[in-house]
């Protein structure tokens, strides 16, 4: 088992259901006794609903436990480091990177049995909870407080805080209100080895000692495992206003972009369909764009009733002197939900195109977007591959989506050719990989294309330095050579 | 010279005027000859305005150089890492922790020749700063822009760039704005041993590796030298509407800051003073606040005209009803000054009550702002001490003022026990220390009551790692023993 296998990088498919060593089932016992029976998985069934996520990769781990108390972590870690086997935690398995996956074999420690929200603090905005807390359940919960927790990921209705915090995730509204990081602001962290200790504050303000806390946000589990997360809150919206401008020029809609926030207009949505992504989402939607739609951008206000009818009217006023698009807005939630329609149709619609796609989140500096999605089109043509374009545009988070079959080797390595030409121009143009996906395994090896060799070097100082045995997610953001 | 007694914590002061061994002079003259002549301080009158900060406390360091360049910066570290002497980052001496003193001499690297704005672009609301940009004079230079730096330490028209990261600086706009933190994303630092590293990003997003820009955010000087810093901007605000509150109920007050949040109004400003101020500014100012004054809020509206007034008109209304104070609006701009008189007249006026002060800028949750503020009026009392609250409300961190004359034994004692019961007090109110001001040296002895153990290994671990040989910053943050 990982005991002996965890450093040779082997993947040990169905191992435990064969015969187990003296030493391995040694192991077993001791994690079980860790966790208690129930919270400890190791059929190959069990297993196997962990051996993937969003990644579309797969790798099978060993045993999985789902502890239900930061105790239980604590004396997981503690054994990981006696007895050498890999520990992966994992969220909700929604990463695209490949985060989650036990790509040594090794423990994966699942949180659907640390689920609860500790506390809720109206008074001072405050929430706490634990890492398994769906993050769209908590946005639920915090409603009715008239509170909010402002990170929205694509995958809300099912991803974790734990997960979310541990790459850091995005979401459309991070064009005004920010990402992950920008909310965490302290952590109750086990340490390999099993220390449990605490970082950060619970007041909006902190500056004593190191930040620990942002070190450990988007470190994509390999620093620490998270059993406690203090989250700043907003005041709830009280209401929204939706728009959808359709353009009949790509250049038009993505220089529009960096125009409205250069306005001063402080959308909570910018969000951008090429058209290629409009193409694909026809079939799916109730409504349809004019014919000859080269992008589309779906904006939105919040705020009290008075500020977003203001915003909304200051909007409208800019769109109708540029003259350059047809500008749509929602008359009521059902039509909202009709115009998010199009932008949420796209991650399953575009797989009748191709059947897997090579997906990528990069960032560019917003006055880039115009380049960036001109060279995917030059891509497309030059490498005979369909490439959509679309997403956060307000903050320069670009989704690319190269679609290939995986089973016409030609086009599976031109979108590989593709996506290397991509994260040059990326680069290139001041941007960065990723947003708000991580590294983890599917970027690993281009790290050292955007990454000082420095930075890279002190960052694997401090993966030694938190983990010296490489036992927390190994295989993760570093490449292996 | 630094070279011999660097290890042994003790204060050279005049050293370099008296006769040097032959190895201190080979280290300065290889200083010199890294800097050039020019840019090397080594008489006394020189060194002596480098030997202080708002700390009140007065080291002299053995030489104070002022690079121009990031490589004059990086060939300092490089010669103290061999020669072994300590290297002290300095802002404009602003801070109030001693973030920049010399504690056991050595060089001291001074900012003033670099301070060049290298770039300031609109498009992606982005500006590249050398680390000796005075603060004020970048926010009016992006003013031309129609762009903002919104953290506004009260010195900001003195205090630096790269000292407000060094200590995370924050102001009276977090409220609304968030601190230095929330607006630097990328930096490029000099490690101790003379390497230069590039960390972060210039987007608005990006989760490449391990955080290391926020790390060094706030890290005091000690694990890195800023040499130049990546901000990013907002949309300036268009207008501002100002409202002094008058209560004549200390408790009324800071109840209603917890309140005006929770209303969902967002103010940029939102300061608090107390009865004790209140009557300290009265000579200052060239208004009068009504005699029974408890205490004051200063509340402030920033925006676009329309959001302005809407946000003004809620405002009003939203105190209106509560009834319990007196409400001012000023007029014009000469009527805000007026009503920030007294705000920032507090720190000189002060002193004519005692000739010292011990100042702290703890942080407690909103809602035991009206706690923490009694508990200091008890204070006051059982130990015979003047002491004033006042700040930045909106977040919690309120800055206590401990009034001594040091000449009197007996109340200065007083005013060490009263600090200690203040640290006390905060930490049980699920506060933390600082807020904005750091650890530095006057407060690293509290440094163990507010963070776990395993935390605080962790970070000697983290400067033992980019500091091996205690040469940057020493003696700073953490405690002696």
């Amino acid at each position: 088992m990982f005991v002996v296998f965890a450093s040779e990088n082997c993947w040990l498919f169905n191992r435990i259901s064969a015969i187990l060593t003296d030493m391995e089932k040694k192991v077993i016992k001791k994690i079980q006794e860790a966790v208690g029976q129930a919270n400890l998985l190791t059929d190959v069934e069990d297993r196997s609903c962990y051996s993937y996520d969003a990644s579309s990769q797969n790798f099978m781990p060993d045993a999985v436990a789902l502890p239900e108390t930061k105790e239980q972590v604590a004396a997981l870690l503690c054994l990981a480091e006696e007895y050498g086997f890999p520990v992966i935690p994992r969220g909700a398995g929604s990463g695209t990177t490949g985060g989650a996956l036990p790509v040594q074999g090794g423990l994966v420690i699942g949180f659907s049995r640390m689920k609860r929200i500790l506390e809720i603090d109206p008074d001072n905005m405050i929430a706490v909870v634990e890492p398994g807390v769906v993050t769209g359940e908590l946005q639920a919960a915090l409603k009715k407080y008239g509170l909010m927790y402002p990170p929205d990921p694509a995958s809300l209705k099912f991803c974790s805080i734990g997960g979310n915090a541990g790459e850091c995730a995005g979401g459309p509204s991070a064009v005004k209100y920010g990402v992950t990081r920008d909310y965490i602001i302290g952590l109750e962290v086990v340490l390999p080895g099993g220390k449990i200790m605490r970082t950060g504050v619970r007041t909006e303000k902190g500056v004593v000692g190191y930040d620990l806390t942002r070190l450990f946000i988007g470190s994509e589990g390999t620093l620490a495992v998270f059993t406690q997360l203090i989250l700043r809150l907003l005041p709830l919206a009280e209401t929204k206003v939706t728009f959808l401008l359709s353009f009949s020029s790509l250049a038009q809609a993505t220089r529009l972009v960096a125009e409205i926030l250069a306005a001063g207009l402080m959308p909570c949505t910018l969000e951008y369909m090429d058209k290629t992504a409009v193409q694909v989402v026809r079939d799916q939607i109730t409504w349809q764009p004019p014919e000859k739609t080269a992008a589309l951008l779906l904006v939105e206000f919040d705020g009290d009733q008075a500020e977003v009818a203001q915003q909304a009217q200051k909007f409208a006023d800019f769109v109708w002197q540029k003259k350059n698009c047809t500008l749509r807005q929602a008359a009521d939630e059902a039509e909202i939900k009709e115009l998010w329609q199009a932008r949420c149709s796209i991650a399953p619609a575009c797989l009748h195109l191709r059947p897997h796609k090579i997906a990528e989140d990069v960032v560019v500096p917003r006055s880039s977007i115009p380049k960036l999605v001109q060279f995917t089109e030059q891509l497309a043509q030059e490498l005979n591959l369909i490439i959509l374009t679309f997403g956060h545009a307000g903050d320069g988070n670009i989704h690319v989506n190269i679609m290939v079959d995986k089973q016409n080797q030609e086009e599976y390595n031109n979108g590989c050719k593709a996506k290397e030409q991509l994260f040059e121009r990326v680069l290139a143009l001041g941007g960065t990989l990723s947003g708000e996906h991580g590294v983890g395994i599917t970027k690993s090896s281009f790290l050292a294309q955007e990454l000082d060799a420095t930075a890279l070097s002190v960052m694997k100082q401090l993966k030694k330095l938190f983990d010296p045995h490489n036992i927390l997610n190994p295989g993760k953001i570093f490449p292996a050579h």
